[in-house]
């Protein structure tokens, strides 16, 4: 089952990501289809029909996006025709469909929007609930021609509510997976770890085991992905693996699939009936911001400090200006004065803090550019710690952040 | 002068976004050539090869990204080779690079490494100074083979350093652009406020003239294009064009090119030599993370508060428990005492404030989610405003933020 995509647009030669070929194969391999060959041309008339005519010859699946405008330029549903030799028909549905959506907007329909009721003859409408633009399906000659819009907010809607139900037939198999997060280990030194599982499992009788390892921002995914006939069969043996590798990781795995690390710290302080305050330096912000993205945080998250100059961890965190003297404001001495001050500051029961050097410019020899110091603070107590970052300022501060985030986690757990 | 790119990797058809294609687009546009069409196939050899003769048969400049590595299943290289029918050669020099490179990271090449230094015979090594692969400029029947690795931390220096400056011989004309930030106004405002720009200055003689706008996060940005023979020509139709567009938009441009909301903010508390403290409620921390994402910020940010409770909006900025009573945490009035509050207590020259409902619950009927106000206050007063946003919750935490510091650019400019 060969499947072929094709993404039609001038700006995408530009400047513009193409974030629909990363949704599109995910969402194939999702249910056990992979994508083969992925082209992307301009609106040239020219371009268009050459890669429609070259993917027919080989795809049995051909996907296609963009194009599917009201304007001159948007060359897809009359180039697809065209190649197929097939004319265009006007649809009175999708026509009242138009006119209805810009009458629900108080607007009359521009008369170049009636274009986009002229579908392929023998095509099954594919409804765009955001859009105007209708995407087609296309049954010819043993091939399926697929014709979706560009825009992600009208194509992913599309993909999930028609494209990929329609398209499941064409798998033959099932497809378990999962994502396990590790935060804070060289790629390298997971992959050594989960060695004894991922050679164990890597071919078993009528199921397919892939296991993969992809690195970003420190964060390390681990995939999984089970694909076989049975679907209870594939239950049961990603069950198994998820077992042995949490057996081998234990709490170095923060959370699986959809989770992040601040979704994992609320959940555990939700549990726990326990609250969080925050003071920051360097990370300027980032930590709470975090922390403010995972809806509901206001139930356990009091209050953050973002104290950059000497002179307000003195004012608001209550440092005494001898330590920031004797230890300089990147030191542990400072960040355990921090988490304390925070904390009993804002009578919370768990608090973090973080002072560093985000760089370009502030370093020196016995504190180089991307120093970070790190509290914990708790009626238990403060734990301190300091971790060097060799990264770009940005990346310093996402790093600083995760890591604090980290250590709070586990902290919690332990 | 038809320029294809052919980027390879099994990774790029499954769950990974390929931002090489719009890097490499853009940075050609910028030097007056343009991307025609973009390949992007697995690491199958049949595949790989099917894409480069292809490709081979209509572009005259070939760009591939990925399959130089040293695993069995990069593939680039050999298949170049065995397209253009011409053998692979040693290169001593590159065995040299890629030992030295291993031996300062304190390790031993590995076997398998040795393979990166075999080249395409007749080709132009280009330097590769982040990773081992190196890329090559091979030339063959009038027609011009570039091959870079696919890691864009590799991809992009070698673009700079190497392919841009090769390039440009093929471009014939001079390109010059400009792109204007505007924040919180509607696209098609700002589409018919620049009209009359854009329709005096579409076609000159012998210069080429394009304008575009692109939203994103209510940001728009106006972008425009100079292309013709001549430099200097460019330049004076670039700047009258400039001042044009400034002379309509005014203030309501934030700033150009590189510029953020929150660099052009410290360019201009820098210059006035006066500091900014910040406290904020649904934005969680985003606001001072920003600020601070500019090296530097340190010289006038003083510091940040996110006051997430309604208790430690009494504590920390001294709001009064009958104004949170009277008119709710989410109202003008609240603002207005928050904004104070961290002046005073800060003592900064400028203040902002923000408090409002990110969602996505915790509305009403009065005070729908997405309703945000916000504070700016100096010595001179304190001024209130309420924005409206229908969003996400993350999406309305940024447009919160971005609110924030348009206001506040407009308040010290004004």
């Amino acid at each position: 089952m060969r499947i072929e995509l094709i993404c039609f647009g001038s700006e995408l030669l530009k400047d513009k990501v193409n974030s629909n070929v990363c949704h599109i194969a995910e969402r194939l391999e999702r249910i056990g289809l992979t994508l083969d060959r992925v082209v992307t041309v301009g609106d040239a008339r020219r371009e268009v029909k050459f890669a429609l005519r070259d993917s027919l010859r080989r795809a049995q699946i051909l996907i296609t996006s963009g194009g599917l405008g009201p304007t001159f330029d948007d060359l897809s549903c009359e180039s697809v025709a065209q190649v197929l030799g097939r004319p265009l028909q006007f649809s009175p549905t999708v026509m009242r469909a138009i006119v209805n959506r810009f009458r629900s907007a108080g607007l009359e329909m521009p008369e170049e929007n009636k274009k986009q009721a002229f579908l392929i003859r023998g095509s099954q409408v594919i409804v765009n609930r955001v859009g105007t633009a209708p995407g087609q399906i296309v049954k010819d000659r043993g091939r399926t021609l697929i014709l979706l819009p560009g825009p992600p907010k009208e194509l992913i809607p599309m993909m999930e509510d028609s494209v990929i139900p329609y398209l499941k037939r064409f798998s033959k198999s099932s497809i378990l997976s999962l994502t396990l997060h590790i935060f804070g280990f060289p790629e390298s030194e997971v992959d050594e770890r989960i060695k004894p599982v991922v050679e164990k499992n890597w071919d078993q009788k009528d199921i397919s085991v892939t296991f993969g390892i992809l690195a970003h921002h420190s964060i390390i995914d681990v995939k999984v992905k089970v694909q076989g006939k049975s679907p209870q069969k594939c239950g049961q043996v990603l069950l198994s693996i998820k077992k042995e590798l949490h057996g081998i990781l234990g709490q170095d795995v923060y959370g699986e699939n959809e989770e992040t690390l601040e979704s994992v710290v609320g959940k555990i302080l939700k549990k726990r009936k326990e609250t969080l305050s925050i003071a920051e330096s360097c990370t300027g912000g980032l930590i709470a911001d975090k922390v403010t993205d995972v809806p509901g945080s206001s139930q356990y998250f009091l209050e953050g400090l973002v104290t950059y100059s000497d002179e307000s961890k003195v004012n608001l965190l209550g440092v005494r200006r001898e330590t920031l003297k004797r230890y300089g404001a990147v030191s542990e001495p400072v960040a355990k004065e921090m988490a304390h001050g925070i904390l009993k500051r804002s009578q919370s029961d768990w608090s973090i803090s973080c002072t560093g050097i985000a760089g370009p410019t502030g370093g020196s020899s016995t504190k180089p550019v991307g120093t970070v110091c790190f509290g914990i603070a708790s009626k238990h107590g403060v734990s301190t710690h300091t971790k060097f970052f060799h990264a770009p300022r940005p990346e310093t501060k996402q790093k600083s952040a995760l890591t604090a985030l980290d250590i709070l986690r586990r902290t919690i757990l332990y």
